[in-house]
């Protein structure tokens, strides 16, 4: 691996679905949702290592600094960037290429969500690396998940011709929006489209200047930041709140500037507790994600999240959701755990504290 | 209604289907269950009120007659009586019975367990009236309940002929344990069983002699109690540990001394969460025993005992029960509530402290 890669690790987003679990204040990629006791965002930054070494760069809300900066010890709080305000994915991931762009003329970088889930390491990383060297001939590179069933949470990209210069790699005619089960259906069966998992791997140069086509006020805005940090605070709250997706990776894709590197490594971005159970062991059991200890159940399964420190007794429910902690309780099922944002939704006007 | 009324109200009975809301510490009858803000015990009281006036013995446990005597501050604390330990119904009314004959030579009894839900109030007192008339002519009188379903989680008693001088009583040809589903679907077709609730009402002597035909040492160390109160902690622990239906009612029964005044009134002993929730409100919506304000639901039905300070939301699930309190939480449906005794009979040997 060449020693210029860099992570950017955007750690930010609600994960309302994941309530009471994941509140405003405590979001999904800070909690341990695997058992191990490391965070979506520790393990993230452990994922990457390999790769990165110390170059990373993380860009988290401003209510999250100290909590990032506590789970990630070996980080230098310099490389941690508080953003003033949500401003969405571009302009996160945008302010981290417009720094390293200046720091760094070699940087190739990466750029992965700190609340995914990856289960096979050594392919993701074969995936990266790959994905690294398309990105140092110019592309902006994204990674195609290998879709397992026909997802209608997922956007998906549409795979071109294999490019000439890298076999394993693709380019990408478009990228969809989240489709019906019914076109999902079409798109698995024609072997062509990929989950967009919105992993981005690019020169930070063409990152910004693929963004000034469409933006250029934007993307100069990005850029002055960097150049002058102490603006931040002043310039930020002027800037659009667009996705990577929408403000670059599909109008380059149309310009035929983006390419793809398909990838199979077991990858979810546990937007509901469906999810999570299904991670964490699937059908048949009664998983528990704290102390087993504490739980006990008789001819249940699904996923028992206890964060207080009460018992929890389960009797005969199927594919069970029930999430306890101090001062919340959700029980659902796994086939209703996408509801759970009304919920949510309810309590933001009733009982805004507990959301 | 006569002066000479005397309500014995036994307040006892562990109610481990209804952990964790019922525990050894606060059982079933200290709760309020209906939501109305008075306990099942204060609502028996209230019940028979209008038939004793002040005239209550209440049996409860050691460990309870502080509860029990805060609850009840209208009953002078003198006829609150604490047995030493558990020693089962017939000790429980036998020691009342044997206090009242001391007391009023011309009582008449009624013994109502503390924690038995009736909704048909004026129904009710009319039994008990009619039954007071039967039992000051020497019979020993239960109140035989109207069937509503082939329940198999009580005891039944078979009428027999109407008293010649008490038209609306019957004849007790026997009691019968718990029948099968087959035997209690047989008993309702017959017309001529009733529900055995456990509520007597006789003549204090009349009980004790009754009990002395087949327990002779029972009933005078009853009576040597009363005589000399002093020596209740002594002599309590070698008394029999013996329901009043076996010591006293089914022997009665055979020997022809025991009348039955069939009643509809609406009677439950709440046995378990299932029982509750038909109790509250029954199937097709979800009912809440606690803050509803605390509950968000979305398509469920069932009961939600919120006895904690925690908000609860629940979505998607039918005949579901979920119970929580500061320290456990349950979750499980109406179908399954019996099985709540089994975690309980875990706990009682990993975590005693909770059951």
């Amino acid at each position: 691996m060449s020693d210029s890669f860099w992570a950017v690790v955007p750690a930010g987003g609600a994960g309302t679905r994941l309530w009471p679990l994941s509140r405003a204040s405590t979001p999904k990629f800070l909690h341990d949702l695997s058992g191990a006791g490391r965070s979506m965002l520790q393990v993230t930054v452990d994922r990457l290592a390999p790769l990165a070494g110390d170059r990373f760069l993380v860009v988290t809300g401003q209510a999250h600094l100290d909590a990032v900066t506590g789970q990630l010890p070996l980080i230098d709080p310099a490389a941690i960037i508080a953003e003033p305000s949500p401003r969405d994915s571009m302009a996160a991931i945008g302010l981290a290429a417009a720094l390293l762009e200046r720091r760094d003329p070699l940087a190739v970088m990466g750029a992965f969500a700190a609340d995914h889930v990856v289960t096979d390491q050594d392919a993701f990383l074969a995936c990266v690396r790959l994905a690294e060297e398309v990105a140092r001939d110019g592309w902006l590179v994204t990674i195609g998940i290998d879709p397992t069933h026909p997802a209608t949470g997922f956007g998906y990209l549409q795979l071109g011709a294999e490019l000439p210069d890298h076999p394993g790699a693709y380019g990408v005619h478009a990228f969809v929006e989240k489709p019906t089960a019914e076109v999902a259906t079409h798109y698995l069966a024609t072997g062509s489209y990929r989950w967009n998992a919105g992993m981005f791997v690019v020169r930070p140069s063409v990152l910004l200047d693929l963004l000034a086509q469409s933006h250029r006020e934007f993307a100069a805005a990005l850029r002055g930041i960097a150049a002058h940090p102490d603006r931040l605070p002043e310039v930020w709250p002027g800037l659009p709140r667009l996705a990577i997706d929408h403000a670059v990776a599909e109008p380059a894709a149309r310009a035929g500037r983006v390419a793809v590197v398909p990838g199979s490594f077991g990858w979810d971005d546990i937007g509901d507790f469906a999810s999570l159970a299904t991670l964490l062991g699937g059908a048949g059991r009664l998983d528990v994600l704290g102390d087993p200890a504490r739980v006990h159940a008789i001819d249940s399964t699904g996923l028992v999240v206890a964060r207080s420190d009460r018992t929890i007794a389960v009797i005969g429910l199927e594919d069970v959701v029930v999430v306890d902690t101090g001062d919340a309780l959700l029980v659902t099922t796994a086939a209703r755990a996408q509801d759970v944002k009304a919920i949510v939704a309810g309590l933001r006007e009733s009982d805004p504290g507990l959301v």
